[in-house]
């Protein structure tokens, strides 16, 4: 994979002379989050054999939240939504993508983020910069019932290509089916009935021996 | 490219017992729409040599809409922008991409995407399906303020895609900077202020030789 250090995209977005800096502004910002096309996740798709990217991971969020909103426990605003789950991997264009189960990366995931944060809004207008920030630290905060909802669908999606790959990422080794289903808590803090949904896939894929049950070795696949 | 037919996948996706219909048909969806992201498109990324496919297409447009809103000629309800380009590629999971500069393929178009839309949307329980579908129709019509915008978006974007790549799908054969505004032309019907950037980027594309000036041959690249 191409890294981002070799595409350093603002440096050569052009604009022609005369376009007012504002306008430039809002347009250096869109093509550089093109390179959020080019950020792989673990997940596998279920419509091809490559893995996932973060913007199609993020366009499917989208989906998902109009057809699903009906199960939110609390009311959500649902365009609310679509927007945090649109942004809410958005940092990842310079700080990666980091893997659910990677305990390691995970502990300095935060610092990352949010340098990334400073430096990826700061191309904007100065208001829809402080607009964007908030979305994206709304939905990190996760103290909103759209945020809550939003981060439900944010594990809800990779489970429903796992569990139609016959496993996918749930096969990591040293992953467990009491691993998948502490991570997956998440999706029943915003709907009781699609958490009960998620923990029904994960038991079914404990079944078929595509996640190992509770106490086996870690590294035995 | 793996062809849909080999991946039939909404025969595969396998529900668990005692899952509600409602929510099993919603999944089923969710499931089936993945394919989104194998259709490609003719625009390279301007972050990766690759083709872009419709799902981050989707995502980019998406991310556009809130950004440029402030452009619309006639005041537009963001969230419900955001909806309209979020879907308005769907048909295309079962009836392809139809490239912009090829007028054979352009003049089925519609029958095949109609067809496409009564078999996905029927996928959704009822309610869902005539919210869709509808929001599909509003986007075709263009005749909302809403949808002229999304189709303002949906032709912009590409063009910063080909103008940031020396030219991209522009060196098509056959095709002019005439040909170029005409196509282009949308953007000002839902913006004046976008439309003239679009015209000053594709004028500038031309004085560089990424797209031949009208008068050019016919497949003279």
């Amino acid at each position: 994979m191409t890294t981002q250090e070799e595409r350093p995209l603002l440096e050569h977005v052009e604009q022609p002379d005369g376009v007012p800096e504002r306008l430039a502004a809002q347009i250096r910002f869109i093509v550089e989050i093109d390179k959020l096309k080019t950020v792989l996740r673990r997940s596998p798709l279920v419509a091809d054999d490559r893995l996932e990217n973060d913007a199609e991971h993020s366009w499917h969020l989208a989906m998902m939240v109009p057809i699903l909103a009906e199960y939110a426990d609390d009311p959500i605003d649902v365009g609310h939504t679509v927007e945090l789950v649109l942004l809410h991997d958005l940092v990842e264009v310079y700080a990666g993508d980091t893997f659910l189960y990677d305990d390691e990366a995970r502990q300095d995931q935060e610092a990352r983020e949010q340098a990334a944060a400073d430096r990826l809004f700061a191309l904007l207008p100065d208001d829809q910069a402080v607009r964007f920030r908030a979305l994206w630290d709304e939905f990190e905060a996760r103290q909103t019932p759209e945020a809550r909802f939003a981060k439900a669908m944010d594990r809800l999606q990779p489970l429903l290509l796992n569990f139609n790959n016959r496993g996918g990422t749930w096969r990591t080794p040293g992953v467990t089916e009491a691993d998948v289903l502490r991570r997956k808590a998440v999706i029943g803090e915003a709907s009781a009935e699609l958490g009960a949904y998620a923990r029904t896939l994960i038991h079914l894929g404990a079944d078929r021996g595509w996640v190992p049950r509770a106490g086996a070795e870690p590294d035995a696949g």
